[in-house]
């Protein structure tokens, strides 16, 4: 499949790609839809007339809004009319676009020149915690070795809501919090600045589609609502976090701010990547059982980057696919009670952990609890985050002759605001 | 103060409340925001062009909406104006409304003839547990009596991030879930409908205004952003939660439904009522302290009513004021990290118990556990909730000659659906 468009076969955004964003630019200001292809956007609402498909040509209307909810509402047949629309429209054998210089210039924007938005209006953010690995590192951490999985997690996907107002686009800078923190066990706590910033390597699903109240969805349809992916950074203030979280789990720790990346990648476009599932042992209860393999194949990697150095270094690579729980056992979990889920919801998967500890998703786990401090390529060591220390997670597919890839989710971690409340 | 709209001395709806709420009838669907007065709603659309006061007569269009978020955007100078705008509106001594039958016969709709709805789009809501009584017994059952408050409990406002999607109105019924269950200890979860099912007797607030992310909301303008006060049932599986929520805190024993009742009493009608605020001991950190009273006396109850029964009893008799966190500091305390927060978020006390066991605000504890069945009036016992239990709370503060009331929450637990997933 070639494109009109050029771009190099490592490009994240090839024609097998085709993520949907949402940006304006400097001269337009409205938030619109588009399409990642090569180092261009396509701006879906120029081309919206176009779409004469038997599902989209009366809807073509989801494409001309500020956030993609209204898309990601429709049913997995009209995302596939869509994809392969849009595919074709782009394709270099294709005369509509390709020969239309006036619309070609209308309706192509450089990602390098466009601001990116949050791709959709986020109802409810859950984060789970899917790996077996992150899970098992913070058990012998804070508990020990051989009760480090407790008895609930691999009988469910371990899972809790999450703040939606304070996920943030990828680039949002992210101030250093202030919060209670347990210094001495059995002292009083002090007041501060958080010494142990985090981050966690994280993916996420945005729902399309959605369930009635009190109608969970089954695990063997879950996919029909898994419309695409997102990387994600679960912020931490993991002293914060200590103290707090019992008995009711991270609150004020992670409500600070998560950022994702801009450009959701369908579930349609990772479809070529998709691996077997994590072997389950106990087998999970038949509404958490499902035949079909729902677990992909995806690079994760995050590097660091400490203020005003130039220098990135790397110190995790992990996957995707090291997750225990997939996707649709989320999902079908997370509505079993009853849980009504709408379209935008935003589902992280939890700190994605392999197996090696140059795998690890987290500061936590890669110096192990500040035991083993990191060193990076200029020189300096890190336990925990220092200010100034710019994040970057980066996740990608590699196909035959081409990549899959997400963008990347950047994040700054900003000094403390001065104290004045 | 009178109203040309006559009501018994013992309305919730009184000339001094004037609550918030969204309705429709049956003759026109479309959702619109309307005051209760006695047994009547005024429509505000049918008069938001005659508000004229300095700061709505631009803004009038907030009335004109399906739902009080940009209302509730504004600020409390703004709502001052509105109410006494409103008040003056509905008194005796004023022609504007009194003496125009034509707009009194467009303006007013009974009570019993409308639908009500949820007067706010909820963009996240987060529940508290602040109340001391509520988490002392908690502990006592579940860890042990010397124990029984963690150690963080009176340092900061315990909370936890809950489902915004699932918060119903006031009459929706709730299934009972289905949901695994740990039935002997070191055994595995078994799968089913869950046994245990409670209520939690709670208050709400909606809040007003928002903040910056990254800017906490000072405890002492706090006020400024709590718009006003519901009812709230938190409906809970008692058996689910216990199993799934170590350690991330309650998920699918709570995102089932949660119900609200639909007047948003706001926090100006309610300062006639205000009370000392619970001693703390130890102090609170600066960031919680404020010198002015924000607690409110608010008597609650709750009552029962078997299927097919005419007869409720009264299992609970409960008051808002035994909570040991003020709103100021639930707020102060979710945004001191960072967060933001937005018009129309709404955020639940946690169970308010008081210290006698009749004045316990769950059954859970008014059953301690289950070994102190409850007997209603009609002979029947209660350990936990039966299919076709209706739950009503109710909420009044009693002034001098009037009642200022929230009106009631109810909900009827539906068996579970036939298991088809």
């Amino acid at each position: 499949m070639k494109s009109f468009i050029k771009y190099s076969k490592y490009s994240d955004f090839p024609i097998e790609n085709l993520p949907y964003g949402v940006f304006s630019t400097a001269t337009d200001t409205t938030p619109r839809i588009g399409v990642a292809i090569g180092d261009y956007i396509l701006n879906l609402f120029e081309v919206a007339h176009l779409f004469d498909g038997p599902y989209l040509k009366a809807k073509n209307h989801v494409f001309k809004e500020s956030s993609l909810n209204s898309f990601m509402a429709l049913r997995p047949p009209e995302w596939k009319e869509a994809r392969e629309y849009i595919q074709k429209l782009l394709s270099e054998n294709d005369p509509t676009l390709k020969d239309n210089k006036e619309l070609i210039e209308r309706a192509f924007t450089l990602q390098s020149s466009a601001i990116m938005h949050l791709p959709a209006r986020i109802g409810d953010y859950t984060d789970f915690y899917s790996s077996i690995h992150h899970a098992t590192n913070v058990g012998i951490m804070f508990r020990d070795k051989n009760n480090a999985l407790l008895p609930n997690w691999k009988y469910l996907p371990v899972g809790y809501h999450g703040r939606a107002s304070s996920v943030v686009i990828s680039g949002t800078p992210i101030h250093r919090p202030y919060g209670q923190t347990l210094v001495i066990d059995g002292a009083a706590p002090v007041f501060g600045p958080c010494k142990l910033m985090d981050f966690e390597l994280e993916m996420a699903f945005f729902v399309g589609g959605s369930n009635e109240l009190g109608k969970p969805i089954k695990v063997q349809n879950a996919h029909e609502h898994i419309f695409g992916f997102v990387i994600m950074n679960d912020w931490s203030a993991r002293a914060i976090q200590k103290w707090e979280y019992v008995p009711l789990g991270p609150f004020t720790a992670k409500n600070l701010g998560t950022t994702i990346s801009p450009w959701v990648v369908t579930t349609l476009a990772l479809e070529p990547f998709i691996v077997e599932n994590y072997q389950q042992d106990p087998e999970p209860f038949a509404y958490l059982k499902h035949s079909d393999n729902f677990n992909f194949d995806i690079n994760l990697q995050v590097d660091l980057t400490p203020k005003n150095s130039t220098v990135s270094s790397t110190i995790c690579r992990s996957n995707f696919k090291h997750l225990y729980w997939t996707v649709k056992q989320q999902l079908a979990h997370h509505t079993v009670t009853g849980c009504n889920v709408k379209p935008g919801d935003l589902m992280g998967s939890g700190t994605i952990s392999g197996e090696t500890s140059d795998s690890f998703g987290s500061l936590l786990e890669l110096s192990w609890k500040g035991t083993k401090p990191i060193t990076l390529h200029d020189g300096t060591q890190r336990k925990f985050l220092q200010d100034g220390d710019t994040v970057t997670m980066k996740a990608v597919c590699e196909g035959d002759g081409y990549n899959v890839g997400f963008g990347s989710c950047v994040g700054e971690l900003l000094p403390a605001r001065p104290f004045d409340f």
